[in-house]
């Protein structure tokens, strides 16, 4: 029931999953029984994909703690207590994000040594991409959860893109390790006195250089670039119908480059790429946008089906196991 | 002496602007007088420049607070002296950054009320430009900080742009009161209790949008963003490139497209405006990149004289006493 436009796209989302899911995966749809059977109805029926009902829906508009209170029986809830039963190996959902951490934080629970899940989200750069970690979930940060941050980045990285020992930078206002705020400057000793591929400080140009594969930073700077960066594809436009407007040859160059900047400006476009991961948690919940669009829900599908096959983690539960001696 | 193309990018310019200056005002050029001179020989006499000498350089690796102690006779210096002492109304440098805040503000001092001198940047946005301070001064800040470098960000803007009781935003992580962290959550309660032209909390997104004239934040953010945006151009070329390699179609495109595009990024590039301003002291500061071009240059004097005559610091004091009670 999550997202914008639910359930439709999400129903339509699962259908496409599983249609190219080579039967390696069943979807089960939470949330109210008829709405959803009315929208699986206008596509063939499919085995791999059963419903849930839970009656209730938490709003992109609900306050998330105060939602988890009085909506007990929200597919939000529903869907993370299936998981953390048993009844499914993931969970995924574009709704009201606030309520899909905290219900899966609280619900799930945390991997052991780990103190604050996280989110993140692999972004385009240059050369490729890269995972800038947290994406909004936690904005006063404390030293060591910058540091923990990373690591479960680089494990991420390193499971999911198909990178080993990817390369850990730790955002901050200048190269030199002098430089950075409260937070950083300690965050930084940490990362120098481990064992991770750590590259040391990054500065806000070097994100889309791609000069490391994980960018650490608390969640509120995170968020701030996230959404910066989401509002330049805007901005281009707006500017090129500036430059349009100014003369016919300019008109004629812009309607030219029209398709060129659109192919480019898509690749900005990260939601496409099928929602960001909570970290950290005894299990595994993939957080969509809110305007998730039917391909972005399947991809988010593929992208928990993976995480689960990777044993990701497993592979969390390690590495703090070993930095926490 | 500052830049990486000092002296020669600073005469240029400086000689540019003097050229264009209709006699409004006059140049001090200080640094190592021998060197200047040589520059200064290339171009026609005038009567506006004159040279006062700085043995030593601060240069741009240099850490500014240490560099401040040991190089006493710096341009840097040696300049900001002149200007506290009456021997020029404003100071102009695109030299090292952390060294040009910490004279300024040590020999200077700050303008009463003010607790922490700040640098702001204006940046284009889809309808014209926004003030982003603190952008890069200062990068732990209290609740009172950010508070105040609205109140200055407002009065620069409102003297500086014409635009008067320009609307100040907060910058967070989401539109609601309740969004934010600790120190932009209770500095938002200071905004929503004064008489300021106060929008609210505005996201990463609403930056380039142009929702409001002044967007506050720390300076850690701000430079980090600032950075990243800057890097955006970059990004662009890249990816174009990779479009154009694909298809003849594409390459056409590309081709055309591309006096388009460096007209669109040209406007991105906010240090061609001319440096930013440092607000908080007594004094006039304006700060350039260090890449600093002659144009740029230029533009930094006439913003400086500009910082004068509009009695920038006088409404500052009296905006410091109002909110102060």
């Amino acid at each position: 029931m999550g997202g914008d436009y639910a359930p439709h796209y999400v129903v339509e989302g699962t259908v496409q999953a599983v249609r190219e899911s080579q039967e390696r995966f069943a979807v089960v749809l939470v949330g109210q029984k008829q709405r959803i059977e009315r929208e699986l109805g206008k596509f063939p029926a499919s085995k791999q994909i059963s419903i849930a009902h839970a009656s209730e829906v938490i709003d992109m508009l609900d306050a998330p703690n105060a939602a988890l209170k009085t909506k007990r029986d929200s597919s939000i809830t529903v869907g993370v207590t299936m998981h953390r039963d048993g009844k499914g190996d993931a969970f995924v959902s574009a709704g009201n994000t606030g309520a899909v951490l905290s219900a899966s934080t609280l619900i799930l629970g945390r991997i052991k040594g780990v103190s604050r899940p996280t989110i993140g989200a692999l972004i385009p750069t240059e050369s490729g991409r890269c995972f800038l970690v947290d994406a909004g979930a936690n904005v006063d940060c404390r030293p060591r959860h910058l540091f923990e941050f990373g690591v479960m980045g680089s494990i991420y990285v390193g499971a999911m893109v198909g990178k080993e020992n990817p390369s850990v930078g730790l955002l901050s206002i200048g190269e030199e390790d002098i430089k950075g705020n409260e937070s950083s400057l300690e965050a930084l000793t940490m990362f120098r006195a481990s064992d991770m591929n750590f590259f040391g400080n990054v500065e806000g140009r070097d994100i889309l250089q791609g000069k490391v594969d994980v960018v650490v930073c608390d969640g509120f700077v995170g968020n701030v670039l996230l959404k910066f960066g989401e509002s330049v594809p805007s901005f281009f436009k707006a500017k090129f119908k500036n430059f349009a407007a100014k003369s016919i040859v300019n008109k004629l160059t812009a309607l030219v480059a029209r398709s060129g900047l659109r192919t480019v400006m898509k690749e900005l476009d990260y939601q496409e790429h099928g929602g960001v991961p909570l970290l950290g948690v005894n299990g595994v919940s993939i957080i969509g946008h809110g305007g998730s669009t039917p391909k972005a829900i399947k991809n988010m599908i593929f992208r928990a089906e993976e995480f689960v096959r990777r044993g990701v983690n497993t592979k969390i539960e390690e590495a703090m196991k070993r930095v926490n001696g």
